[in-house]
């Protein structure tokens, strides 16, 4: 399952509005399909891992990060293209919490004689699909807040400028984090200050993640979707508005890279999964600009706190990334 | 000499005006003696190592961080110590700079027929004993300044509530940094605001750091100098006039804790040799008080630079800190 685990990482940001899902085949202790989710969410993990199998898979074990989808869609079930090619076992890191399948992939597979094992590393499992199980169970996207700041927590002069603070290898680190993510999303004011590209650049032709620019205002002119462009939308609305938005249109992880006012405003609505900071070695003062728009907060009690999940060093830079309190 | 520059640490914030030295002895492959600079200064580490070795000096290697002494203070010099205990070699890391010293240290060994090994281990050496030399060469103290702040850089609330922003971890850790320098230091705002106590706790008994205020106006009752409390010195004027003022009194490393201003003033002024950053998982928003005064910076490419060192996870906060670029 930790193998099949990590294969799902890899559907990550690519395969919305599906989820991300490794498949791993054993046969008489030997590995005989690998897969996983394949961009744009099809094939799915299982069709890919079966398909290299081939006739291997008879009797197998197949561990799957997530129940076997049960409904015909584009493609037929995934837990009835189990059952063909005739494996004896199949774990699984996580019920689907998709209506259309709830609980009948597993099912269908126990009909056929299959024995079924569910659970297993479910709080990994659960960790690398939050985007899709939030989508499903709380209709809203997985958000990261990124904040890239200098060593007193400011993004940009008083003039505005911001490039660059944080070196070359966290700047390369934040395309490999736009990678992962279905969405980029961004306030007007940055829109139009800085006239970002917002796309994931350095990696290769990859499916590109959509462009999210919140304003009500007028925006600058913005190259159109195509191979180096995700698609573009311009929402505006109260910021749960925004995220229900997004869900509906299929995206389960979306990345917010400011500005200020934008990043105050998921964290007063407790919208922040998760919190990815960059700190550079300067310092600019307060008369430069804030990563963060005013909170009102009353007592240093109410001020919103993040778990320490991973720090190192980037560069002459630091990475640091917070998870929920 | 990588033992014997371990064993120097010991002395750091404990031993002004004195260097931190350390020093180890050794015949035939064995260690015979060990010494460090004690508290306060005397006895210097070569005196300890050389009793402790007794008879067994004879014939032995003393590997020296600094320059042994040759002038006759409160005791006679070092170099004729080590002399009359009639060592066959000795290795050390740094010429002393000090004009009382300056090489006459290393003659009186070779003119004894002592061979000596100059520079090993130099650069670590130069690190560990910079408050020293800073102070003998340039007439200030090393100075590193504390940054203890939220996710946003920020250091208080709008209504001026601090504590606490970082973990007890972090905050102890703080003490062992305030025990490793001469003197701490805030700015008059800081004193008034917050009655710092500005001692070390939780080490037992330990010589305390001067508490330096800097201020022109009236300052809170504060404990007078005692076993829990260094001297209170309460200091006004320009940057490098204090910063020289603390010199000319003993101090080789002096500890800054803000406030915001004085911070600002300090970097303005490139006095700040090493940068010591604790950074808590809460954000504060940018109503809160910054950690930092304003700078004045018109474009980035003027913003002050530090070149990381070090980053840990220290409990649930981060612990960054930056050097000179």
């Amino acid at each position: 399952m930790a193998h099949a685990l990590r294969l799902s990482r890899r559907g990550l940001g690519n395969v919305w509005p599906n989820p991300a899902v490794g498949c791993v085949l054993v046969r008489a202790g030997r590995v005989v399909g690998r897969g996983w989710t394949q961009p744009g969410g099809r094939p799915h993990a299982e069709r890919v891992a079966l398909e290299q199998a081939g006739a291997q898979a008879r009797g197998a074990t197949a561990y799957v990060t997530l129940e076997p989808c049960a409904h015909h869609g584009r493609t037929p079930p995934c837990a009835e293209a189990l059952v063909a090619s005739r494996i004896a076992r199949c774990v699984t890191a996580l019920t689907d919490p998709d209506p259309r399948v709830a609980g009948r992939g597993h099912a269908i597979l126990r009909e056929a004689g299959i024995e079924v094992t569910e659970g297993v590393c479910e709080p990994q499992a659960r960790a690398i699909q939050a985007g899709f199980l939030m989508r499903v169970t709380q209709g809203r996207p997985f958000v990261t807040l990124k904040l890239a700041t200098s060593l007193d927590g400011r993004i940009a002069t008083q003039q505005g400028e911001s490039r660059w603070i944080t070196g070359a290898a966290a700047r390369r680190h934040v395309h490999a984090m736009r990678l992962q993510h279905d969405a980029i999303m961004v306030g007007g004011g940055t829109a139009r200050a800085d006239h970002p590209a917002l796309n994931v650049r350095g990696f290769g032709p990859v499916r590109q993640p959509a462009r999210v620019i919140l304003s009500s205002q007028k925006l600058p002119e913005l190259p159109p979707e195509g191979q180096d462009y995700g698609p573009l939308w311009d929402l505006s609305g109260p910021i749960d508005h925004i995220l229900e938005q997004l869900a509906d249109r299929g995206i389960t992880r979306v990345f917010c890279e400011g500005g200020g006012k934008l990043a105050a405003e998921l964290i007063a609505a407790d919208r922040v999964d998760q919190l990815l900071c960059y700190s550079a070695g300067l310092v600019l003062g307060q008369d430069a600009r804030a990563s963060l728009g005013g909170l009102g907060l009353a007592r240093l009690a109410d001020a919103p706190r993040f778990r320490l999940l991973e720090t190192r060093r980037i560069g002459n830079d630091i990475l640091h990334l917070w998870g929920r309190d």
